[in-house]
């Protein structure tokens, strides 16, 4: 049988891509973690790890790591039928990876009742789309909202309903830069907020409403979704954001729709194929909220 | 002299990281952009980007990826003193980096002053410290705001002032939790949250104060400001947060401090060492906010 301390060390450096950080969380020295490597490395007669800035795995190191984490779930699964010997180890943890917008909107939820109904501590990634799915197939999470559709080797999907994003704007902004109306021209001279460079939601919008074009309409680039909204109270630009992120700014009439043309994405979970009392609790717990809070989808 | 429509396709490769994007935000095709490169590395006589995926500039690429971003910088300011033959094209772009702390709470006000005063649209990086930094080197930004003092080479460096961050819960959340006080024991019970792992404050925290080392307390692990802030106020954890970030929850009794024990970070702002009155719009504008918004540095 493997030596799951040699494994714990390993997985520990390929988590947190570094030799002294691993060191820190084990609670050993780093040379102890790096000895324990190289014995491991050993027995399996080829490299784990690639001795990089940050450290990076081999495809075996990788393999390792994701039995690693398997093993560690299982493990915890049975540790929760036992009685509890440690009062402060009765706590477990579960990694999911997200997309920004559903943390700043209804994600919160699905952390706040897996803490509270099943003792779980998040540990949450945020990623681009495309990330959070590689967070899943490199096995750094268990679970991953990702508005992409399609199956991932090992895993299952399931949708979740879609987010609805409107078109908001301060009354002082729409006055200056609307005062004929949400037309084609105004719009490629209002300044807009986008997400980042590789976000298409505003350029699809534009593209499919207004026959607009990308890098024909001025923006402002924040990467944040509160940063998002704020940048928007402050009246220097105009923006998509999810619809009930902005209802309180909407009901005080801070905020205005500046047309009612709406944008949907829709939301699906994926997640490994393992049998696990935990992962299921995810499941039902994030489908249960996504119910309550996002649209049908309808493509 | 260099032929600049050749520059400016490789600097839109190595800026998104890829030909696709590049071409979309240029207007042409993908081959038309490669051609551009392939010409201009015969030029040069050396690669100027290495074709994986993302693709990465080399040295050389790099270096001409900076030149053309001054070039650019340099004549936005002659276009600005000239009279505006575009109306949609009167605004100029700015690159900055900033650390996700205080794009949560002072830097919006920045960007707000920046675009209302001085017509310049924001494209806002989000890292942790030593990225920021990075982004500044690699000259994909302008300027950057970090917690690290170490003038970069090229650089300028001007102290901010510091972020003051408090301990703060829900009233149920210490009442469970802390019956008996904040005491290093329930503390080593208590949920706390942190950004990231890479995330040392809470860690420093609690060392300094209460002699806990890092992994004898449970965590919860959100990348955002804003979700910090919203998985605090569901009562699942308690957090160490800018201090102006939860003031309006402190004042509404949401949320309440668990000590009186503060830490601060102070904050510094790195900038090109370039003579250009759009960067000085920057650093002053900055430096006027943070005096307002942010605490006096002592260490």
């Amino acid at each position: 049988m493997l030596d799951y301390k040699l494994v714990e060390a390993v997985s520990a450096v390929i988590r947190l891509g570094s030799f002294e950080k691993a060191a820190q969380e084990l609670g050993m020295t780093q040379s102890a973690v790096s000895q324990r490597i190289k014995l491991l490395e050993e027995r399996v007669a080829q490299p784990l790890v690639v001795r990089s800035k940050p450290i990076k795995a081999t495809d075996a190191g990788l393999r390792l790591y994701r039995h690693f984490q398997h093993v560690n779930l299982l493990e915890q699964e049975i540790l929760t039928d036992l009685p509890d010997s440690l009062e402060n180890t009765h706590f477990r943890g579960v990694s999911l990876a997200v997309n920004a917008d559903s943390l700043a909107t209804w994600f919160v939820r699905v952390a706040e009742v897996l803490f509270l109904d099943y003792n779980l501590l998040v540990d949450l990634s945020v990623a681009d789309e495309t990330n959070t799915l590689d967070l899943l197939k490199q096995g750094t999470v268990m679970a991953s909202v990702s508005t992409q559709d399609k199956r991932i080797q090992g895993c299952k999907v399931k949708a979740l309903g879609a987010m609805r994003y409107v078109t908001v704007a301060r009354l002082d902004f729409i006055q200056r830069y609307f005062p004929d109306g949400v037309t084609p021209s105004a719009l490629r001279k209002a300044p807009a907020v986008i997400f980042g460079r590789d976000d298409d939601l505003h350029q699809r919008f534009l593209k499919k409403n207004y026959r607009i074009a990308a890098g024909e309409f001025p923006t402002h680039v924040v990467p944040s979704s509160e940063g998002f909204v704020n940048v928007t109270r402050t009246g220097m630009a105009y923006a998509l954001v999810p619809e009930n992120q902005v209802k309180p700014y909407l009901e005080s009439g801070e905020l205005i729709k500046i047309c009612d043309k709406l944008e949907t994405r829709p939301l699906y979970l994926h997640y490994h194929n393992i049998d696990s009392q935990m992962l299921k609790a995810v499941v039902n717990v994030t489908q249960a909220i996504a119910m309550m809070e996002l649209a049908k989808i309808k493509e």
